[in-house]
C-alpha cells in the first residue's frame, strides 16, 4: 500500500499537469470544489471514523502515547470542524489575479504585478489528519495543486480523507491529479519528493526538528521551514501592572503547547521589585514552573524556595509547557539585546506606557510579529484576518509570519505595449 | 592577502552587528553615505586605475581573454558611470519603513505590515569590479550590511573600491563593518560564507552555472539564484508584420549576450508562409545564425541552404549570441506548451493583434515577465522603474524578476493593542 519512489515522481508529475490548468480556473469553480469537499466530509462520517479506528487501534498497539492518540482521533464533531474550516476558506477572497502593483512606464508600457499560484505545493506533516483537508483546501483555493505526505500513524485516516477530497474536487470540475497523496513514511520517498526540482515549487514541512534535519540534508526544491517559537514578553518600567499581568498570563498559559506562547519573561529593573513578586505568585498559582535569573530570585520573596535557577540553555529552549524563564533587565535596549540573542524571530511583545520604549522595541526587535501591549498569542492567520494558515514562517524570505493564501502564491509581471522595443 | 575562513566568519559577524544599527538609520544619513561613496570614487580615480592596472596586467599574463579583460577594465568614464549609478540609487525612495498593508482587527488590534531590511546580504560575483559598488549601494540604501566576495581576477580593483566605499560610509555615519570584503576566491572561504546561518540572511550569486553548482552543494543560508534566460518571442497569426519584425530584431540582436535577449522564435503556422521568409532574411542579413525546425525550413525559400537544422538541445540552450532557434506552431496553446517545456521562466513575449490570444498567453505562460507586443529586453530593474537591480530572479519565492531595493527587504508585522489578550 505504501507509495514507491517512482510513484512519488508520478504523483508529482500529475500534480504539475493539474497545476497548469488550476492556475486559470475561476473562483466560482474553486469555491464549489471546496464546498464539495466539506459536503463529502459531512456525508462520509462513518467511513472516515472507520478508517480512523484502524489508525487508533494500530497506534494503541504501538503504544504511541495518549497525547499522540488524541491528536490522531477524529469524531463527528472534529469532522464537522474540519468541514467548517473548508467552508471558511471557500469564503475567503481569491488571491489569484490580484494586482499587487502597477504603473505606466515613461515609454508608455503598462506594467502590472499580478498574483499567481506557485504551482505545486507539497506538505509533509505528522499525526493530525485534519491537516490533510486544511492544507488541500488552502492550496486549491490559491490555485495550487497539492502533494500530501502524512505520517504512517494516520495512514488510513489520511488515505480516506485525501481520496474523498480528491474525488469531490474532480467531480466539481478541478483537474485530475490536483490532490496527490503519498502513503507511507519511508525516508527514500521523502527524499524523492524533496528532489522534484522543477516539478514541486514549494515544500512545507509541518513537524519537528527531526523532519527539518532530514529535509535540509536532501531537499533541492524550495522549503519553507516553520522554526520554533521562543517568544518573549518584556515588561517595561512604565507598564500598567494589571495589563502586564494579564498579557503575561495569556501569553504563557492560555495554550502553552503552541509556537506563539511565551517562553521568557523580561522585567525592567525599575519596576521589578514592585511587579515581580505578585507576577511570580500568579504564575505559580496556576502551576507554571519558574526558572529565574539571580536578580529575579532576589526579588521573589516568599516564593524563593520554589524557584529554579535558570541555566544557560533555559533562555534558548522552547518549553511548549507550563514553564517560564524569568530575567530582570535594566533597559528596553537590554531586553532587545536578549531577544536578539535568544529569540527565534517569531513573536515578541512589550508591555509599556511609554511611546519611546514602544518605538524602540518595534524598531529594534527583528521578528515576524512585534507586539505593543498585546499578547504574543495573536500570531495566527485566522487572528490576523488572513482567514487561515498552513503554518507560520520564521524565515525572512518570501513569507514571514502566518502563511496564508497570498503566501502560497508568487506573482508575475504582465507588460503590455504597442510594439515597444528597447533603444 | 587572501581572507582566511576564520576571517570570513569575523567579517560576517561584524556585518551582522552593523546590520542591527543600519536598520534604524534614517534615509538622509543613508543617502549622504551613498553620495560620499560617489564623491570618493570621483576623487580617487588615479588610485582606482592603479589597482585596476595590476589586475589587467595579471589578467593579460594569465591569458584570460579579451572579453574578460574588457569586463575587468576601468577608465575614467567607467568610474564616472559607477559614481553616477550610486547617485541614482541615493535618489530612489527608501524602501525601509514602507507600510505594505495594514488594517484594524475586529478586536481593535491595529496591525501593520512594514518593510524592513533583510539584515546581512552576501554577494558573490565575477570579473566586473563595478558590481562592488553597485551592490554595496543597493544593500546600504535598503538598510542591509553587505559582504562582498569578488573574483581573484579583480582582486586589486575590488579591494580599493570596497575600501574607499567602506571608509566613505563610516565617515558619513554608517556603522563599521557594514561593507565587508572577502579577498581571494578559495572554495573553503566560499563555503564558510555560504554556511553563516543566522548571520548572513541572503546570498546572491552573480555568476555562471559553476558557481551555482558549488553553492548548491554547500549553502545553508538562503540563496537567490539568477537562472539563465531562455526567452521566446511568439508571433501570433494576427500579428502586425512590421511590429513583429521590430520586436524579434530587438529581442534577438540589440544585445544578444544578456539574459533577457530572445533565444527562440515561435511563429504561428497561419502566417508563417507570409511572415517567415522575410523575417529570416532580415535576421540573416545582420548575421544571426538560424537553427530551424522542419516546417520553418520548408518556408524559408532562397535561404534554405544557409539554415541549420535545430537539434533537440537547441530549444533548451541559452545562446547569448547571434543565433536563434525557430519553430512553427499551430496555435497559441502550442506556443505556451513549447515555452512551458523549454523556457526558463524569465521573459516571454507574444506579438498579436488578437485580445483572446494575448489573454491566453498572459494567463498560460509561467514566467517572471510576460509581454504583449513588446520586446523581452525590457526586463530590467531600471526599465521597470525600480531604479536599479542587483540581479534578476527566475525563482518563484520571495523575488521574481528584477531584484531591486524592495526585494532586498523582508517585512515584519507591527501589532498594537491596549492590553489585548486572546480568548
Amino acid at each position: 500500500m505504501a507509495t514507491t519512489t517512482s510513484q512519488v515522481a508520478e504523483i508529482c508529475a500529475a500534480a504539475r499537469k493539474a497545476a497548469r490548468v488550476l492556475g486559470s480556473i475561476d473562483t466560482y469553480t474553486k469555491n464549489a470544489a471546496l464546498l464539495a469537499i466539506s459536503r463529502a466530509l459531512r456525508e462520509c462520517v462513518p467511513e472516515i471514523l472507520e478508517a480512523n479506528e484502524l489508525d487508533l487501534a494500530a497506534g494503541a498497539q504501538a503504544d504511541i502515547g495518549d497525547a499522540l492518540l488524541d491528536r490522531l482521533r477524529l469524531d463527528e464533531s472534529r469532522i464537522a470542524d474540519i468541514a467548517h474550516a473548508v467552508e471558511a476558506i471557500a469564503a475567503l477572497p481569491d488571491p489569484v489575479g490580484e494586482v499587487i502593483d502597477g504603473h505606466r512606464l515613461p515609454n508608455g508600457l503598462d506594467i502590472r504585478k499580478v498574483r499567481v499560484p506557485l504551482g505545486v505545493v507539497a506538505v509533509v506533516y505528522e499525526a493530525r489528519p485534519n491537516v490533510t483537508i486544511d492544507a488541500a483546501a488552502l492550496c486549491l483555493k490559491s490555485g495550487n495543486a497539492i502533494v500530501l505526505r502524512g505520517s504512517s500513524t494516520a495512514a488510513h485516516s489520511n488515505a480516506v480523507l485525501a481520496s474523498l477530497a480528491g474525488q469531490a474536487v474532480i467531480d466539481a470540475g478541478l483537474p485530475p491529479g490536483c490532490v496527490g497523496l503519498i502513503a507511507g513514511n519511508g525516508r527514500e520517498e521523502l527524499a524523492e519528493l524533496a528532489r522534484q526540482e522543477g516539478v514541486v515549487d514549494l515544500l512545507i514541512p509541518r513537524g519537528g526538528e527531526g523532519l527539518k534535519a532530514a529535509l535540509e540534508e536532501v531537499a533541492t526544491v524550495p522549503v519553507m521551514y516553520a522554526a520554533s517559537g521562543i517568544c518573549h514578553v518584556s515588561v517595561d518600567a512604565s507598564a500598567d501592572f494589571g495589563m502586564a499581568k494579564a498579557i503575561v498570563m495569556n501569553a504563557k498559559t492560555q495554550r502553552p503547547g503552541v509556537c506563539n506562547a511565551a517562553e521568557t519573561l523580561l522585567v525592567h529593573s525599575g519596576i521589578a521589585p514592585a511587579f515581580l513578586p505578585g507576577m511570580l505568585r500568579e504564575l505559580a498559582a496556576v502551576g507554571v514552573e519558574l526558572r529565574v535569573d539571580e536578580r529575579a530570585r532576589s526579588l521573589a520573596g516568599e516564593l524563593d524556595a520554589s524557584l529554579i535557577d535558570a541555566a544557560a540553555q533555559d533562555w534558548e529552549t522552547e518549553y511548549l509547557s507550563m514553564r517560564i524563564a524569568v530575567a530582570v533587565v535594566d533597559s528596553v535596549g537590554e531586553a532587545i539585546d536578549h531577544i536578539e540573542r535568544y529569540g527565534s524571530g517569531h513573536s515578541e511583545a512589550i508591555v509599556t506606557g511609554d511611546t519611546a520604549a514602544a518605538r524602540a522595541f518595534q524598531r529594534g526587535v527583528d521578528a515576524a510579529c512585534v507586539y505593543v501591549n498585546a499578547s504574543t498569542r495573536f500570531t495566527d492567520g485566522g487572528e490576523f484576518g488572513m482567514g487561515a494558515e498552513i503554518g507560520n514562517s520564521t524565515q525572512k524570505l518570501h513569507a514571514r509570519g502566518p502563511i496564508g493564501l497570498r503566501e502560497l502564491c508568487t506573482f508575475k509581471y504582465l507588460v503590455e505595449g504597442a510594439g515597444h522595443v528597447r533603444a
